[in-house]
């Protein structure tokens, strides 16, 4: 297994990426090969800063990085020797194959799509987000790869999200929701309608291999049993930034409460426990990353706010993407449709 | 002042709606009258039931419930005797200054924007609904009326929640951001590009009620000093409920990992002040009801989940609507914009 990782990719890069890459080499011998790519004295220094030794590390220099704030697809195109764009021509060449990043998400989908190209049957990639609802994963698909999409995109996402479900998270019978403003078969705007009907047509003819389970909303997300939500990836990146400050937001006022008294202070370290299981029950570090699907080739896209775990577990979904062989997978499921 | 209280609507109806009558009747000194409307045995008998006699209430019957899982605007139409049409009327013929309603939004939307008709200037109505921010409250608009929203129309959605900040939550100087799928200024959709220069120009005229903050993101509903933030109705009720969900889902946890150990519980018992605080805080009971800005008189759409504490506040909210005299003040601010 050889990963390509995109060494200056997120908020805290290399510092965490490194770290991460040390710590998933050491959990996983299949890995064979990790390359690092970016800046090469800047890895050089950070590698010798964290003790990262490995043998099977290699440096590929890459002079630019696509920078957060940056338009990603347009910096691409003009920033022709960025980390991201260098680390997913080391998985079209072969050289790697998966890519792994945390950088600047437009930059990662655009760099997959023009170098991998997109699967037999796939107009548009989508990503994968893990949501860690009560009865295991759930992936919100799209979740910002593709904006504007249309009905027959959010099709081809409930067909690579079930066959991703079914391969990777070992879900025998997925059941796909479709995010709107109500649960009612009625609710939702022209394009939910539109993608609505598409899904019970599909569904009818007995060739998905999926369960279309319906409109969905918010409650969903958490509560019930679904392995797929679809949505379009303007929406789908507001829901995951949503939940994300909705549970910062919660804990943030649970401290300044805390502070208002001793007792409650001893109380709140009494319950630590609780807090530090929920923190690593909600949050994406222990998820690491978001599959790209639809893409000829894996492409991990991690939280920009990555941490060093964050970065590990990035890197084991990137292995367990690639070990399942989920693209010949999406290809057959999508030819069968035909 | 005069209240029409859709005396059916919610999913705890009648009995929320009466007791949160009779802690308003009993707070507000100001409210001379307060009419229940809906079927007169259960209300007279609920009413009995929850001792409320006071001499301001007056049962208005109507036959008819739009049901929360009915389609509201066709329903509306089809149920003619239905408690939000009768309560609206009440505001039409000028009986009452306000009609609060926990039931079904769509329905209450369409009563209100067909017997009320929308302000001059106005081509669609908006929910302005409160999300306790940490500099105050900063109003989502569009909650949930106008799913398939036009740029245009969240540009007048912006000067109608300016001029709500202004007269009702006493804002000088309102700020105004745009839900996007990321802060800079060239992310987002066709939709939300075409609105984001709308609102540059309007501003750029120096005739705008608003200062316009640019793009935002999940993390601004809670963190960044905002008074309105503007959505379409399809992703602002996303939004809303995905707030709404990943509190309980966080809480929920919790609370089952407390139970894990007496240790852990006790810690808990002895911080509860803190978690009653933040409840509190971020729960919609407190502010009862949001405004659906932009029809010709006032209507509260309260949360169909609503308390009686929550109805008591949406009633709250209905009268400083009323008191402020919102709506000539909008009629005022759009006709100097042209």
């Amino acid at each position: 297994m050889k990963i390509a990782l995109d060494a200056m990719g997120g908020d805290h890069a290399p510092m965490v990426n490194i770290v991460g890459a040390k710590d998933a080499l050491a959990l996983y011998p299949k890995i064979t090969k990790l390359f690092l790519v970016g800046d090469e004295d800047t890895l050089k220094a950070s590698c010798k800063e964290h003790g990262l030794t490995d043998q099977r590390v290699e440096i590929i220099h890459a002079s630019q990085v696509v920078e957060m704030h940056e338009s990603g697809a347009k910096t691409l195109r003009s920033k022709k020797d960025s980390s991201i764009s260098v680390a997913t021509s080391l998985v079209k060449s072969g050289d790697a194959d998966a890519v792994i990043s945390a950088g600047n998400t437009g930059a990662a989908v655009a760099a997959a799509t023009l170098k991998l190209r997109t699967l037999k049957g796939v107009e548009r990639a989508g990503i994968a987000s893990p949501i860690p609802n009560e009865h295991g994963i759930c992936n919100l698909l799209d979740a910002g790869a593709n904006p504007e999409a249309k009905p027959e995109h959010l099709v081809t996402y409930a067909v690579m999200g079930s066959i991703y479900a079914k391969q990777v998270i070992g879900v025998k019978d997925p059941i796909v929701g479709l995010m709107s403003n109500g649960e009612e078969d009625e609710k939702g705007t022209t394009f939910t309608k539109e993608t609505f009907a598409l899904l019970r047509q599909l569904e009818a003819t007995g060739k998905a291999p999926f369960k279309f389970k319906g409109n969905v909303e918010g409650h969903d997300l958490f509560q019930t049993k679904l392995d797929v939500i679809l949505t379009d990836g303007f929406t789908g990146n507001i829901i995951l930034k949503t939940c994300e400050a909705t549970a910062k937001a919660m804990s943030k006022w649970l401290k300044l409460e805390f502070k208002r008294s001793p007792f409650r202070l001893l109380g709140a370290a009494m319950a630590k426990g609780a807090f530090k299981s929920v923190k690593e029950r909600s949050s994406y570090e222990s998820y690491g990353g978001s599959p790209l699907l639809g893409v000829n080739g894996v492409c991990i896209i991690a939280h920009g706010g990555s941490s060093a775990l964050a970065m590990q577990n990035a890197i084991r979904v990137g292995m367990e993407t690639v070990e399942q062989g989920v693209n010949p997978h999406i290809e057959e499921a999508l030819a069968a449709l035909q």
